[in-house]
């Protein structure tokens, strides 16, 4: 038995643009996007639509942006099937002048990423998204930091003044625990009365598929995953597994396992995602994954006892 | 808060020992002895107690047997503090009389591991232990392929027949989802009155600790977890994520980070352990990982929709 009002969000290439700068090639970006085509995914994020002035083009690959050219270019005879397209803009380091009006896009849904701070700005972008012809969420970042009272605001904000399809617990850090998600879950219901609930989990405590379930118990029914999980630092979670969890027969997971194989794992010769000490004792910790992420880079990467040790002590500071 | 009941079982070098025939080096199995002693860890479990006669020693490692002699060349001046020392026997290919009596071994804890239909073995050789001093526990494997109705009759004679600790739960395919969880432990609890309910779950899907977290919310007290999650095919519940979710003060999680860093995470330059597609696809299939473990070795090992195909016309025929 399934339940049809599910929807598959796919993130591989916006949220493992967080690993390598959106610097994706065409060629993998294309396959990502072919494969999710033919696994019935219901949206496919093949990147962020920040702003140039936010982020240098010389410095960031082409999925920081997502122009309309360079979305031609991976989509180009390919049969997208039931599935659309989504691009992330966030709340903080967007505008409304990059967003074009649908008719003239190949995005259909634009996804807001903001903190409880900046909820403003983030309904100012998706009112813009929808105003202009676009399906729209809105992704409250880092879900395990904002629990305090501005979030009842901010969710009773984006019930009255938004029509977005969603509202995300996205859980950046990987911090949280099963129950921690009937929680948020059951905190965003209780003021999203026309809009559903969307679920966005980080791997860092191995709890993104596990969280993601307890999300569709819960009747969550907007679920991001990533293939193989890739996404930043300990990642995303699998969309794999997701499918092999999920009955409704309009997915194949075929697609998914051979894109996996021939595009997605060979990544891993110069990008590092996965489970990995550093990662999961910011997880633990509740910390933003940056100085795990840098951690690994360095020669000590091993001596986990310093690194927790550092980490540690900067919260006793 | 912490229920002081739980007991955390490490097993390692136990459950490692099917990803390297048991030959772990006596440094390895040292490093990890103690580790588990520093971090007062409940048992640790230094491999097999399984019979010469089933296993070549030619062809398998010390810590597939555990002789005493070997057991007090990795223990010898190392300070246990709580923890206590655990080996396994396997119903079908161990025999009593491998097991001294107490005074004589540097063994605490016999755990018997048995399919369904080999539990009256079980119980020989759980009672042998029992009988000879020591405590035991009773696994039983495959548990995702013996819900059927003799799991009661095995029940209903483990708690009459036995006075072991705590009979397991094991997952060996790595199959279960959150709700299986429930079920089984429901369906343990209803016949065992006098003893603890063990959860053991390995890793195919990245649901080891978040079913190990819904056993502890079931009030199952013994815990397995590995470290780094070493152990067949994908692996187990990683203990450090156990610890990290553990109030007890009593656990230091210091020297595990310490030999997941120094010791085990450089096992993966010879042992493959961890998420990869095709154990995940036994495990989304219920199978057991044998066929995904030859598959990892074979030039094809990243063609997963030739393995997934392979795998369900298996089901089929």
């Amino acid at each position: 038995m399934f339940r049809p009002e599910i929807k598959v969000v796919d993130c591989t290439i916006r949220d493992g643009g967080l690993v390598n700068d959106s610097k994706f090639s065409f060629e993998t970006v294309r396959a990502v996007y072919q494969a999710a085509c033919e696994s019935g995914i219901d949206y496919v994020e093949l990147g962020y639509r920040n702003s140039k002035a936010e982020f240098s083009p010389e410095e960031f690959g082409p999925w920081r942006f997502t122009d309309e050219a360079d979305l031609r270019k991976v989509t180009a005879g390919i049969d997208p099937g039931i599935t659309k397209i989504a691009v992330m803009q966030d709340a903080h380091k967007a505008v409304p002048e990059d967003v074009l009006p649908k008719e003239e896009s190949l995005v259909d849904m634009i996804r807001v990423a903001t903190y409880v701070k900046d909820v403003d700005k983030a309904i100012r972008l998706a009112n813009n998204a929808t105003d202009k012809g676009y399906e729209a969420t809105i992704n409250i970042m880092a879900i395990s930091h904002e629990g305090g009272m501005f979030l009842d605001e901010a969710l009773r904000q984006l019930e009255e003044e938004t029509c977005v399809k969603a509202v995300y617990i996205v859980d950046s850090f990987g911090a949280l625990y099963g129950e921690e998600v009937q929680y948020y879950v059951d905190r965003y219901k209780n003021f999203l009365k026309t809009k559903e609930v969307g679920v966005h989990f980080h791997n860092n405590q191995q709890l993104a598929f596990a969280n993601t379930i307890e999300g569709i118990i819960l009747n969550a029914n907007y679920l991001d995953g990533t293939m193989y999980g890739l996404g930043r630092a300990a990642g995303n979670c699998p969309l794999e597994l997701l499918l092999g969890f999920l009955k409704n027969p309009k997915f194949n997971i075929t697609p998914i396992l051979k894109v996996i194989g021939e595009t997605i794992v060979p990544l891993q010769e110069y990008l590092d995602w996965g489970y990995r000490v550093p990662y999961m004792l910011t997880g633990v910790l509740n910390q933003h994954p940056r100085e795990a992420m840098r951690w690994m880079k360095s020669p000590e990467s091993s001596d986990y006892v310093k690194f927790h040790s550092q980490i540690t002590e900067d919260i006793e500071r």
